[in-house]
């Protein structure tokens, strides 16, 4: 196994947690509205996702995953095991739908489930309530928050290579200099 | 080595190009603009970049890499090789700096860039012409507004990547289930 180098960690704070989940609509706007189709479109080969195919696992995420999880660890804490997440479900639905519909749809739900947290107010006592995972058993409502972040983020990544990578020939000798196109990932 | 998967290359296309360097800093902006200093000071260690340094490395690029170097291959061609690209030159010019200063400068440097390669028109001739890189050798106009894109593409990518490490420890056991804290870079 490789080393990964690491910086300073951050410890969980939920206002800066909150702060990228509520940037994210925004980012994914900024960056693929009215982009052309062939960019958002691109992707890394047979059953890998494109960036239109990113939004709507996203949208996916907020509908069942984050909000209902943390909703079952304080309600029913550690005796309700979460629903699985189906990571394919937004394939088939999404499917007539134009990219801007899925960016509207996002940026909606995800504003509402930031209010539902707002509201929720959660404190020390309450981020430390625990949960069932159905394969990674007992999990902390800190923890589920910390993961929607990192689940941003990393989709994000992927957004950045599928589109770096569409250009792997196009830049030539530069490939040598570009780590975004070798990377294992 | 690993093989990466791939899915279909794109053909290089001025307008497309464009269209993903002129949002670059608008998502820059959305992503970062008020975000906690502890995710913009962010990095992975030692001699890695924060967010913050990586605008600043962008904003370099706008100042000595891509329209120069450009320019050198139009006037020059291959007679005259490029300057080396100083990676590091900016980490010690930004240290007083805002991040809401370097946001601004990269977006007004791009713009102007941009605008330079617009009035430029560049046909298919031109961007078939060739300069010397001190270290990759020949290599073409075209190519190198390619990796102009995909430079842009990584470092977003580095962005999602450094600030999801730095939940590393917080996610708990969704570790397992989030590659963007395993993959070697």
């Amino acid at each position: 196994m490789f080393s990964i180098q690491q910086g300073a960690r951050m410890k969980f704070q939920l206002k800066e947690a909150t702060a990228v989940l509520e940037r994210t609509p925004a980012v994914l706007r900024a960056w693929l509205a009215d982009l052309p189709a062939a960019w958002v479109r691109s992707d890394e080969g047979p059953d890998t996702w494109s960036p239109f195919d990113i939004v709507g696992h996203l949208i996916h995420g907020e509908e069942t995953d984050w909000i209902p999880r943390l909703e079952i660890i304080l309600t029913h804490g550690e005796s309700r095991p979460f629903e699985p997440f189906d990571r394919f479900a937004q394939l088939e639905k999404n499917k007539d739908k134009t990219l801007d519909e899925l960016l509207d749809a996002f940026a909606e739900l995800r504003a509402r489930n930031l209010e539902t947290l707002k509201k929720l107010d959660l404190q020390s006592r309450q981020l430390d309530l625990t949960g069932t995972h159905p394969e990674l058993g007992r999990v902390s409502a800190r923890q589920l928050i910390a993961t929607w972040v990192v689940h941003d983020l990393g989709h994000l990544a992927q957004i950045s290579r599928v589109m770096a990578r569409a250009y792997s020939d196009e830049v030539g000798p530069w490939k040598a200099f570009t780590p975004i196109l070798h990377r294992r990932t």
